[in-house]
């Protein structure tokens, strides 16, 4: 940093000489432009390993951190280019491989999964090779993942302070993903975590897979609309804690190639004219394609297991996250279940 | 989502009108793109407040996110192009607001500071807001900034599940700072967040003001060299834990239209010589402009006292971390003093 030259020169030096090349021949010119930036596109897709830093990665880092920089303020109001930017606490990794192209679906093509692995420290600890393992699987598989692992012996705490941490980070996630299996204990970890996030504004999705049927054939998926009790008016962009619901199912059909069933349960007779109005009317506002709907006429628990057999069932969750709710559910649909909780920051009509 | 066209025939359309416009006439045809880049570049600037997300954001925003998951494996190796990317733990808004100008120096213009707050759940906290202020000062003021606010009883622990999460982020900091204050309890709160750091790779300065000299003038930095014993060689790369000291030093030095002087203590006359040498040696290598150099003969803590005054002192701190060293050397030194342990990523011959 010895040698100094002012700023302008060799801005100057570059406009000059992009005019002369565009006086002389405007045509050739254009194509030569082309054609270096498809070699470089060419060579940055071989994936070139060098041992050390070239000038080449630290001017695209440097881009990219500028780019980052200056959008960090527009990054609030991401309505309608919302993605998925999963949080996925691991505790097991084989739980993590069983889920992997679930996550995969749910994120695809511009989402993003972060694991964050919570483990005890240990000296000989594998698990933040695995998770980055896992990540390159990911980033190779088209989905963009990052991974890092909390040494705690709380897991609550862990992920909820890991989660408080990346608020201020670039790729803030909006969605927890946790994997309900047998070996958790509801009440005094996934509940603490999926409280805070409610704080935080942050979606979630608690997924429990059927032990058997697994995802099956990946064909239909069920969307249960709770009951509105004669508010079944579409006003205004607030339509409850169904947009996640529907987003994530809207990204499993197009993964999936799959089928979206809406189903609301009501009480009598007399309210089934509005539901089936207003299922349509939001099919039709929030833009889906082939979409089956069902009402029916009865209690929610009952119809449930007379439902139409589907792949996966969404439910929302409410406030309270009652275990009642969740524990059978899976047994009931004899299908693998996601209960979904907005952030309140999806917006399926936008 | 319904209307579907194919992927080229945008594509198309924009290179063939592109083509024709510089067929028609190429001087004009880039005058004009020079000019809707330059209109759109000033309206970016009038920072145009609009109460809901619009086409344009969300088109940096999804540029920015391809550009930063592209560069994800590029950023390992960034020594040339080393940046201050600080994450400051917070615990007392107002040691925040004394440092503020200093940690600006320290990271202005390229580096970024990130805000970690540190508080135990309340439900009026202010924190949050008072340190979203701070940040949006610093980004005001040319520095990138972001915070956030992890609520915790547990200090250390706070912190170091706050720093694993934010491995995997991308502004992913490599500079712990932390302001030392009376009320601090170096061995339980401090020391393990240090100790965090070195087992992640995370570069630390420890920072403590002087009461009354404060930063005195901001005219002189001492950055001291320790006794290298014989191996005065400069081989390689690897200059000890030397380097962050020095970029801090470059850094201030730059912010503050400062000078740096490196002092280092040998035991006897016989390895004057080859100290002076090591240093003219380092400068050189270091490409540091008009730096001072001086070769004391006796012992460190005989010298410090008696060293030229200045209004920084630097010095590199063992792996062990004593308290011994730190307590009292801005008495000793009559000036603030900052304690530097490298991340071994840090290089200043790079």
């Amino acid at each position: 940093p010895i040698f100094k030259i002012h700023k302008w020169v060799p801005w100057f030096g570059l406009i000059s000489s992009v005019f002369a090349m565009f006086i002389i021949n405007p045509t050739i010119s254009l194509i030569s432009i082309v054609i270096v930036l498809m070699v470089y596109w060419y060579l940055s897709r071989q994936n070139l390993e060098t041992p050390f830093e070239d000038v080449r990665s630290g001017l695209f880092v440097s881009f990219a951190e500028w780019a980052a920089k200056h959008t960090w303020g527009m990054k609030k109001m991401q309505q309608r280019a919302w993605k998925a930017n999963l949080m996925v606490p691991v505790r097991d990794v084989n739980g993590l491989r069983g889920t992997f192209e679930f996550l995969r679906n749910i994120a695809r093509p511009k989402g993003s999964i972060k694991l964050l692995g919570i483990e005890p420290f240990t000296e000989q600890s594998i698990l933040a090779r695995q998770l980055e393992e896992i990540s390159a699987s990911f980033r190779h598989k088209g989905v963009f993942s990052s991974s890092t692992v909390i040494h705690t012996k709380e897991f609550a705490n862990g992920i909820n302070y890991g989660s408080q941490a990346l608020q201020g980070a670039f790729f803030r996630p909006n969605i927890l993903f946790l994997n309900l299996q047998d070996h958790d204990d509801y009440e005094n970890e996934l509940k603490p975590v999926m409280k805070e996030s409610i704080r935080l504004e942050i979606g979630i999705l608690l997924f429990n897979l059927h032990t058997s049927a697994l995802l099956g054939q990946r064909n239909t998926i069920n969307v249960w609309v709770s009951n509105r009790k004669g508010n079944w008016q579409l006003e205004g962009w607030d339509i409850g804690n169904l947009d996640l619901s529907i987003l994530v199912a809207y990204k499993l059909k197009m993964n999936w190639d799959a089928r979206i069933r809406l189903i609301t349960v009501v009480d009598n007779a007399k309210e089934e004219a509005n539901a089936k109005n207003f299922l349509k009317t939001l099919i039709s506002l929030a833009r889906l394609p082939q979409t089956m709907t069902e009402v029916y006429i009865g209690t929610f628990i009952e119809m449930v297991r007379k439902a139409p057999p589907a792949d996966l069932n969404i439910f929302g969750m409410k406030d309270t996250l009652p275990y009642d709710f969740i524990k059978d559910m899976s047994q009931k649909t004899s299908s693998s279940c996601l209960f979904v909780r907005d952030s309140g920051h999806e917006s399926i009509l936008a």
